[in-house]
């Protein structure tokens, strides 16, 4: 069993109107030093083991469904879950 | 100038239609070694230096505005960036 966690987040490029609206209430709520915010997608998998690697598994996922390729960027972690 | 990076999750004790629906794509999609999706936000924040220590300014942030703390966890990474 592994813990997966993806995390999706708009390329530089794409505008992220999301988060500028969080930046402009930060600034209303007088946290002025807020410079810039980006919002992004956090996502925890868990994934039992099978027949292909968890890498390639995960990649493909993303590609295909989790993340949009073309305007966002996505990065993962794997870890080994301990049997309970 | 700090990046700080704030992982905000659904509470354990709190459904997750949106993170069931992703589950049941993948499985439409024969990853049937998916086992559990939960989805989060993920939110990188730039933040300038000031008076206050940066933890005391995300954590007080992330209560009044970033998570919704009856159900919804956060945790955070701080790291200073190098000026450029």
């Amino acid at each position: 069993m592994y813990k997966v966690k993806v995390f999706v987040t708009l390329r530089e490029s794409v505008l992220d109107p999301q988060g500028n609206a969080v930046k402009h209430s930060l600034h209303s709520m007088n946290y002025n030093e807020v410079s810039d915010v980006r919002i992004g997608k956090y996502l925890e998998l868990s994934i039992e083991k099978s027949e292909r690697p968890v890498e390639e598994v995960v990649k493909e996922m993303c590609e295909r469904l989790l993340a949009n390729v073309v305007i966002e960027d996505y990065r993962f972690e794997i870890e080994e879950a301990v049997a309970q």
